[in-house]
């Protein structure tokens, strides 16, 4: 590829599409699990791509990595033990590193070489096995009283339908509350993306507003402020969703 | 247009481009000002594109219209009288209207094509005569004290610089108060928007809670909590604006 030309993900169920500008492919390769390329664009950074599906890019994935993390993390009186689930590019460890209170968090990802290639995007998509009630129930019972599962729940405005079956799903599995938090996300269908959080015993209504307030670490999206908006519903969510 | 195809908006300033599924071509026509075309798309309603660049779909509207209307006017102590500015499908004046205390509301549109055909989209769009100070100290004279102006202010991932200008030209025209306001569009580039108020004498940062929380209209993405949300600067954006 010696011109500039677009790299464009057609989302089907959707019914529109987010291209990028791209100056060249700068590495492709079929994985046992996925084809995964990688491409330098002209204004994003680094476009990762598998199996078509447009993952991050290395300008805007700071939004999902940030919003999967200090949420759940500041709601949380003291996580001491994390788990990333395809954690991917290591993004969202990398924001979970960040908190001193946690002592230890372990990363699992079914393609390594995902991780190897990875340039700061995040690899997380809609893997059917880990948005069911079996794997919501195996979640709530390897939490303690109070802990806090958070998955990325797709676009608020596209998949309203999905998010409620998630949430119900949660509910069915013993998670005591569910709160849906939505974000911008320039790089995904409808660019309006959303994390849903569920926490075994306890709610997710409060958080520890000073602690976020007086974080020790850099963030570019996340502040305090912003969890208190991001907990925010829109009326058509309040309508769909009950909450 | 038989068959389904793509409208897509390459989106040169920021290297990424958004797309819509369509059905067909309902309408094109070139006015005295601009050329207007309507497409019918199998998932966002109808799309209006002007000059080639997407102004909104029916689906996606009410975010721009109610993030236009509301925030300003529930800050507002009691508007009396309203001014829209290239309003074009008259949809930021619907949501205007369903405030009580607005005695008086008057539309300005350049071409009123747009007016005529519009479905529910809104064509306002970034015209290079209302981004500046000479704009903006005509507004400011045109104001009461405690008058607000709200201008669609693009993108705060793309256009952080255009709006840093727009605010430093606001102040400079005399308006005491400036805030930025994010807002999801999925049909804008990005998907991610914003909306800039400004403020003749008085501050930006309290609003009517009570006004809001008990609103006798209906909206579908405004309500109490999105727009104190909505007030929430994310860390970049502090950063860059000083806000």
């Amino acid at each position: 590829m010696s011109q500039l030309s677009w790299f464009t993900e057609a989302h089907q169920a959707s019914g529109s599409s987010i291209g990028f500008r791209v100056e060249r492919l700068l590495h492709a390769e079929k994985t046992p699990f996925q084809t995964i390329e990688i491409y330098q664009t002209t204004d994003w950074g680094n476009l990762m791509v598998i199996d078509g599906c447009v993952m991050l890019t290395s300008r805007d994935n700071f939004l999902y990595h940030e919003m999967m993390t200090h949420p759940a993390l500041f709601t949380h009186a003291r996580a001491k033990r994390v788990v990333v689930i395809g954690g991917g590019d290591c993004g969202t460890l990398r924001e979970v590193l960040k908190h001193e209170e946690v002592e230890s968090a372990v990363q699992v990802e079914i393609d390594e070489r995902v991780t190897r290639l990875a340039d700061s995007t995040d690899p997380i998509g809609p893997a059917e096995g880990l948005f069911n009630a079996a794997f919501y129930t195996s979640c709530y019972k390897a939490l303690r009283h109070g802990g806090i599962l958070v998955q990325q729940s797709e676009s608020p405005i596209a998949h309203i339908e999905l998010i409620k079956a998630m949430r119900s799903a949660m509910r069915t599995s013993g998670f005591q509350s569910v709160k849906t938090l939505p974000f911008p996300q320039p790089c995904y269908p409808t660019g309006w993306w959303s994390c849903t959080m569920a926490r075994k015993g306890g709610d997710l209504v409060g958080f520890r507003e000073r602690g976020a307030i007086s974080k020790t670490f850099p963030t570019r999206y996340y502040n305090a402020d912003i969890h208190r908006g991001a907990l925010a519903q829109p009326e058509f969510m309040r309508e769909a969703l009950g909450d």
